[in-house]
C-alpha cells in the first residue's frame, strides 16, 4: 500500500488508496483571478483568509498555496500566503510556484510535511527541486511532461512519470513521497482522454507504486454542463485508483460524485460522512440532534483551532 | 467482443462494451405504483403512453414493460402493453414478468428481439425460461439468485450466474444472449456493495463473457441524496464494465452521470450526443441552427414513427 503522508503542525492527512480522495482545494491561486492577484500586490490577504476556511468547510483537506504574479515578489508572497494559511486551518498545504525560489521560502516558513508542487520531467527543474524535496523531506507533485512538452501519447508520459521516480531515487527520495499528475486532456479534443487516465493511473500505481493526483477541470474544457462531466471523471478515476485531486471544493457536483466514490469503494465507514453532509434537517431524530449539534461544533473549531 | 442484440419491428440495439450504455427504462410497471395499476386493470392504458413516449424521449434506448398486478389477468394486460409500447416508439422491449405465461403472452404479441426478463439460478425457473428464450430466439436478464435466496457472497453470485450460463449453453443458448444482473445489495448496510458489483462485473465480462445490467437504485436504499450516489455507482459500474442497467431515464442526476461515461469512455464520438444535449440554447450559432432544428424533428419523428 503507499502511504504518502502529509501533514500540519497538528494533523497528518495520508493519501493512498484505502483512505477518502484526498481533495486538494485550488482556490488560493492568483492565476486568472485578477482581482485576487491586486489584492496581494497590495498587501491585503482577506480574500486567501476566506478562500482558506471555505475550502476546509467545503471538504478540501490538502490547500495548495499559489503566488504566481508576474513582476510580484512571488517568494514573499508565497510564504507570508503558506503563514496566514497555517494559522487559519490544520490541514497541510501543497506549496505551489514555478519559480524554486519561491519554492524555497514557502518551505522556510511551512509547518508539518507539505506537499511540493511540483517537479517535471525537465532536466533542470528535476535537479533543482528533487534536492528540496530531499532536504525538506517533504513529498513532490510530479507532472508528466517534459522539455518536449506535453505528449498526448500516455505511453510517453508513463515513461516520464518513471524517469522522475527514478531519479528521485537517486536523490534518496522513495516512491511514496512522489503524487504523479498523469496530465489530463481535454476529452472535446481528444476522445481517449478518459481511457487514457483511467489506464494510466492503474499502471502508475502498479508499476511505480505512486499515488496519484490531477486538475480534474481540464477534462471538460470546451463543453457544456463541465461540473457534471467533471465529477463524473474524477469518481471514475477514482475507481481506476486515483486517489487525490487539486480542484474547487466548492462545486457541489464534483463533491457528491466523489464523496459518493468514497461510499462505493468504502472508503466512508458506515456512510458515516455522507449521511452527516446530506441529511435532511428535517429527518433527524430527536436522539441524534445533540450528537449532530456537537460533531458541527467540532468542525468549527477545527477550522479554527489554530487562529 | 461480447453483443447482445436486441431489435424492434424496425430497429435494433447492440448491447455491448464497444456500444453506449444502455439504459433500459423502468417506468411502465405497476409495482408500487397503485394509480397505474388501478388504471390498467380498468383497461386505462394512457399512463403507459405517456411513460414510454417520455422515457424514450429522455434516452431510454430499450423499454421494460411489466404487468405485475396481483389477481390480475397479466398475460393479457402484458400482451396489451407491449402492443401498445410497440405502437409508440421504435425502441426493442424487455418483456418482465415473474409469471411464465405472462412472458408467453408477450414473446407472441412481440415484434422484433426482445430481452426475456428474466431467469434466475433456481431450477423451476430455469427449464420453463430457457425453452422460451431458445424457442423465440431472443436474449433473456440472469438474475444471480437461486432457491436459497440471493447470498450476500460475492463468489456464490458468480457460480450461480455461471450455472446459469451453462445451462443455457444445454438450451442452445449462446452467453452473448444472457444479460446477467449481479444483483446490487444496499450500500448502507452492506458497505463493500459497490466494490463488489465492479469486481463481479468484470470477472462476469472476462470469465463468461456476457454483458451485463442491474436494478440502480438499490445501492443507495436507505441513504439521502440517493440520486447522486445512483449517479456515480452508474458510472463507476460503466467504468468496471457494466453495459446497461434498468433504471427511470427521468432522473437527471443519472443520465448526467452514465451520458458523462459515455464521453470518458468514448462512447460518444466528438461528444456530439453530449453537446446536442446540454448545449446553452443562446450559445447556439446560426449555421448549426438549421441542423439542430432537423435533429430534434427528426427525433419526435423517431418516437411516433410506427404510431
Amino acid at each position: 500500500m503507499t502511504h504518502t503522508i502529509l501533514a500540519s503542525a497538528t494533523r497528518e492527512v495520508v493519501i493512498g488508496s484505502d483512505q477518502p480522495f484526498r481533495i486538494i482545494g485550488e482556490r488560493i491561486n492568483p492565476t486568472g483571478r485578477k482581482k485576487l492577484a491586486a489584492e496581494m500586490v497590495a498587501g491585503n490577504f482577506s480574500t486567501i483568509e476566506h478562500d482558506a476556511i471555505a475550502q476546509v468547510k467545503a471538504g478540501a483537506q490538502i490547500l495548495d498555496v499559489n503566488a504566481g504574479i508576474p513582476l510580484a515578489d512571488e517568494p514573499a508572497l508565497l510564504a507570508r500566503a503558506i503563514e496566514l494559511v497555517q494559522s487559519l486551518t490544520e490541514v497541510p498545504v501543497s506549496i505551489d510556484s514555478s519559480i524554486v525560489a519561491a519554492l524555497e521560502a514557502g518551505l522556510a516558513v511551512c509547518k508539518g510535511r507539505p506537499l511540493l508542487n511540483s517537479v517535471t520531467g525537465e532536466e533542470e527543474r528535476l535537479e533543482s527541486v528533487l534536492p528540496l524535496v530531499k532536504k525538506h523531506d517533504c513529498a513532490v507533485v510530479a507532472i508528466s511532461n517534459d522539455e518536449t512538452g506535453i505528449s498526448e501519447d500516455p505511453d510517453v508520459r508513463f515513461e516520464v512519470a518513471r524517469k522522475i521516480v527514478n531519479r528521485a531515487a537517486d536523490h534518496g527520495i522513495k516512491p511514496n513521497d512522489i503524487v504523479v499528475d498523469p496530465l489530463v486532456m481535454p476529452i472535446g479534443a481528444l476522445g481517449g482522454a478518459g481511457r487514457q487516465v483511467f489506464a494510466l493511473v492503474r499502471r502508475l500505481a502498479e508499476e511505480l507504486k505512486v499515488n496519484t493526483t490531477c486538475g480534474a477541470s481540464n477534462i471538460s474544457f470546451g463543453l457544456p454542463n463541465r461540473h457534471t462531466l467533471n465529477g463524473t471523471f474524477l469518481a471514475m478515476a477514482a475507481g481506476a485508483g486515483m486517489t487525490s485531486a487539486i480542484l474547487n471544493p466548492l462545486h457541489e457536483e464534483e463533491m457528491g460524485c466523489l464523496m459518493s466514490s468514497d461510499v462505493l469503494l468504502e472508503r466512508d465507514k458506515d456512510c458515516a460522512r455522507w449521511i452527516r453532509r446530506f441529511r435532511e434537517p428535517g429527518a433527524e431524530s430527536s436522539a441524534n440532534g445533540g450528537r449532530r449539534g456537537g460533531r458541527q461544533a467540532r468542525r468549527r473549531d477545527t477550522v479554527a483551532a489554530a487562529s
